[in-house]
């Protein structure tokens, strides 16, 4: 090894700072326990993919990883004691979150079978399948999640499937009656599951009763197909080879009436359809609400793949050199060209944003279903921002991930420098637990709506028409969104100027700026065209503006939670750092969405000319400080297996 | 099948209109015959790839499929018929590009063999290596392409192998002196080339000749690696699974002299050093600019994987519904929402600028190469056109197959239907044959340097210096830069709207604003900074401006390529079409650099708004068009081969 690869190596190999320690202790968040139990758990090589090995051999690699996790007392936080668990709700979704530092077939899988079945069993059922989810803990019983049809996935409520109630002989008939009710996509149904909890139309006495979720025993023990039961593969996928997604088809499939998970409605022996709450939609809606953790794990998954692609980029940006500085004559690092600052600076910055709302959506929702946190508008809220940050953490694990591979260059093609994984991994992250687009739009609704129960129910017509309403108020309170509107233009450019952009609340009142005047326009546009044509066509002509409504609303979310991220920082060199990524954050986002704030008069030319070079100062203040920053987002680089990162031929140099 | 599921598919099946034919005609260029060839030979099972196979496999299966590949006439075109070819180097480009249709990993592996292998043959080798020529064709001789090492791939002329002349027995000695020198993604290199077209420091005589291309025998007939030799199998990539990439690591390997490509250079038995080209930086970038079809193949076929993936997207958008219509009760389809529309039309129509731009750049290659271009402006403007457009086809590639595979929610996550496969393939294309942000500068300096061959083989140093003094030279012709800008600022927003938007002249002219503005103000700026900073300081302060500044140029550049294809439209129909499709493309790329015209004052704050309702009034438009807008884009339904668009779970609904 030259001299100068030896320096090299002993830089990176430093060890961790105290500004990095106490920045990542920050961002491990309140279940930093756990996180730091699992980096010393999941390091080794037993929970690595194996890229070699084919479908069949890499999900039966992720079945043995997982029955070694489930003796380290990882599903149990996601259980109530009284069921066999810790009740550790927050510490269960942090926990499964580290599985994704190392392989997210793993996550995936695990979340599955403890998530999502788990879950149903225990949110959904009642004291009469308690026995289940012992046995599922101990994946003595692998389960499916057997919810999206090929027909219906992100219209949940327009399933096909149906669980008929036969009077004669106390059971419910599960049946797929077209092509598209078939059970699709479904984790564990190609191969390892034995259960599957089915969404199914409930018809009693002939009376459709909206989706119910059942328990369905769909192979036996030996793994074949139980009578009435087709199950497929789903082959190859662009990614997470080591789950067994699979297609399940029934054919008038008896199961006992037990097996309906009956915690919000029932089904007596003799036929009568019982439920505590009264509202189909709204029923409908409770039982969907429960399920709630999946989201919170998919955006938090997501996240943690970004950090690891990132650690993983700026590490080898930090090593690899190319082209011949002329002042010195030697060669530049990557990380030196202003170029891929921008390229990976502001990622890394938004991945600080999104740690940090992520910790405190956890909070939230362990606060609610340990109990401790009973207002019911809570939940509410806790569905509206599970949606919108797994968008908008799904959202940037794709991008952060492909600039990554994009700037490792060919060694990022490599499998065996992992971006390419990362990638087509967490790439159907954007689609599954509720399509982007679908959710930034019910993210937009719910805000539309005020967040009132009574309109939740309401059909797109009904939905549009209360829009229309809402709006109204908004003009009465505000004396009209058209003088708002004119308000906002009357700002010059000066006055608009005069809060300095370096300040933190300037920055909080231009993201809460452009939410506040997207969700206002949007409904005003809604309620102006309601009338003159149908309501989809109203919708439908304002999605755009709705989706952008949405996506600011997310935004300034992201922004105020990483502003009490760092209020919580104690050491001052710590905190001082965390607040240049933050202006870093801020500059960024208001760069992506220039056009809008000077279009609607919230920014003159010159300031937004001042965004643009102060990311560009701020790429540059926070270069020294990129090795801290990749440090403090966690990945222990045990955990990274990124081979460029130790090849001779980036560190052993002429 | 329901009335409704047929009626669905005779839709899709009516045939291609007329409209269609007239604009596929059109888009499929001068060598039109060789893509109808194409569509019929390449359409069966025997050329697709089949993603269960493992590496080893694959490999095995794309060169059986060469063989056959060989036998058809394709590898003749891109040779002269001294050296056994047909001399078509149009065709042999857009014929290769057809192979993308069915599989990238055999259109990669074609590229390397005829393409870059033979390419190198062919254009640095003279009479001596014919021989070569006529084996490589046939496939008796595979050889692979090995320029790039494990340390340098962007900065080529930094290469590390070593070919030192041995005077004592008239023979090359080629080595690797470090881990950095080690050849590195070169295809074919890990199992099946059995030559290597070699680049390498030249030594003779203890001097240094710069770079020079020769040929190196790496293995016996039996696959086994000659001595000195070491070859590495790159192993697993993101994709194209069919391409054996690998490593070369030669340990003072001996070739004979006679096996130095010696078109422009070459050295006698007695150990004289002797070229045509005098100036050596020179010489090395006119043996580079030989190698040009490379980079013009690389962007045809990342643009051919994206029409690929958009006819796939845009039929399944036209199929698949979710969400009941409250006005009609009919599920959407998909492709009647405004968000769908707005995802994947524009991408269309950015499709459609590309594929003319394409056309047009292999008509000029095709020119020079012929021999009926020698203009020497010509070849150096090719290059720079070859380098721009290879950024945009690829960036587009990554950036529509992306959308695709998200627009197709879960269904497009599967490899059956194939949108992963391309994804997967084409990620690579934005870093081979030139990184994308190196080759978007590199055009940005061409175009800095003004076309003067004086400057090009200045070091960074000397490229400031000289941008420095140009940027003096604007200052004089346009009375100053600044005044330029002054004069651009006081244009008030009425006189910018004056011109109408929809007229095409105004929008060729907002798009050579842009460029004009942004190189020259990135002349003033390196100018301004050089002499406080050094010149790496300089540049580098400026490189997001100088990218911007080639971006904007290779987006004029596709833009009046768009015009140009429509002026030779003569259907009416069909022209009209293309021209809403043109409105599309130039509205979306507007709207993508909103912020920038609205700061620089060339758009007022109503025109910008203008243009976002244009972008939805056009894809509202062109909506009732989207089918025909796929068939024009000419990948015939048997090559699209996803499973879905014959599901009847999407055709046979309730």
């Amino acid at each position: 090894m030259t001299p100068r690869a030896r320096a090299n190596v002993e830089a990176m190999a430093t060890g961790t700072s105290t500004t990095a320690e106490h920045l990542r202790s920050a961002l491990d968040g309140p279940w930093r326990a756990v996180r730091e139990q699992a980096r010393t758990q999941l390091a080794g090589e037993e929970f690595t993919d194996d890229p070699e090995l084919d479908i069949h051999a890499a999900r039966a690699r992720v079945l043995e990883q997982m029955r070694v996790i489930a003796t380290m007392g990882y599903p149990e936080r996601g259980f109530r004691p009284e069921n066999g668990g810790t009740g550790d709700p927050g510490g269960a979704v942090t926990g499964l979150e580290m599985l994704a530092y190392t392989d997210l077939s793993l996550w995936v899988k695990s979340g599955v079978q403890w998530g999502l079945f788990g879950g149903a069993v225990e949110n959904l059922g009642t004291e009469r399948h308690r026995d289940f989810i012992k046995r599922l803990i101990s994946l003595d019983l692998l389960g499916c999640f057997a919810m999206t049809e090929s027909g219906h996935g992100s219209d949940v409520s327009d399933l096909e499937t149906t669980a008929t109630y036969d009077l004669a002989t106390q059971e419910f008939v599960i049946n797929t009656p077209t092509p598209s009710a078939r059970k699709d996509y479904i984790g564990g149904a190609a191969h390892h599951a034995r259960m599957a909890a089915v969404f199914a139309q409930l018809i009693v006495g002939g009376e459709s009763k909206g989706v119910h979720c059942l328990l369905v025993p769909i192979r036996d023990e030996l793994g074949a197909d139980l009578p009435g039961v087709t199950t497929f593969d789903d082959g190859l996928k662009g990614g997470l080879p080591g789950v067994d997604n699979g297609r399940i088809v029934f054919d008038h499939v008896r199961i006992p009436r037990e097996n309906l998970l009956n915690r919000y409605a029932d089904v007596s022996p003799d036929g009568l359809y019982t439920s505590e709450i009264e509202n189909p939609s709204r029923r409908f809606f409770t039982t969907l609400g429960t399920l709630v953790r999946g989201r919170v794990s998919v955006g938090g998954a997501a996240a943690a793949g970004a950090r690891v692609a990132l650690s993983i980029a700026v590490r080898y940006a930090l090593a690899r050199r190319q082209f011949a500085d002329p002042d010195t004559g030697e060669e530049t690092l990557l990380m030196d060209y202003r170029s891929h600052q921008r390229r990976l600076l502001p990622l890394v910055a938004k991945s600080f944003a999104l740690a940090f709302a992520q910790n405190d959506l956890v909070r939230r929702m362990d606060l609610i279903q340990r109990g401790q946190d009973t207002e019911p508008s809570s939940q509410r809220a806790l569905e509206k921002r599970a949606a919108g940050l797994k968008v908008a953490q799904t959202r940037h694990a794709t991008r952060a991930i492909q600039e990554c591979r994009e700037a490792c260059g060919g060694a990022g093609y490599l499998t065996e420098n992992r971006l390419v994984t990362l990638k087509a991994d967490t790439d159907v992250f954007t689609t599954f637990e509720g399509d982007n687009v679908v959710l930034t739009q019910l993210v937009a609704k719910e805000l539309l709506t005020a967040y009132s129960d009574e309109v939740r129910d309401l059909d797109a017509l009904g939905w549009v028409r209360f829009a229309a309403t809402m709006a109204g108020d908004v003009v009465r309170k505000r004396s009209g969104v058209r003088q708002l509107i004119q308000t906002l233009r009357d700002r010059n450019d000066e006055s608009v100027d005069e809060g300095d952009l370096s300040k933190r609340d300037v920055q909080l009142q231009l993201f809460a700026d452009r939410e506040d005047y997207l969700l206002r326009t949007a409904a005003h546009r809604l309620r102006a065209r309601a009338a003159d044509t149908g309501p989809f066509e109203a919708f439908n002509n304002a999605q755009d503006h709705i989706l952008a409504a949405g996506t600011a609303h997310i935004d300034r979310l992201v922004l105020e939670e990483f502003v009490d991220g760092i209020a919580e920082i104690e050491d001052p060199d710590a905190k001082a750092l965390a607040e240049t990524v933050c202006d870093l954050y801020v500059y960024a986002s208001l760069e992506e969405n220039l056009a809008w704030y000077i279009m609607h008069r919230f920014m003159s030319v010159e300031r937004a000319k001042a965004v643009r070079r102060g990311v560009n100062e701020l790429v540059d203040r926070l270069r020294p400080d990129a090795l801290t920053l990749v440090e403090a987002m966690g990945v222990p680089e045990s955990m990274l297996r990124a081979e460029m990162l130790h090849d001779a031929s980036v560190f052993d140099r002429r």
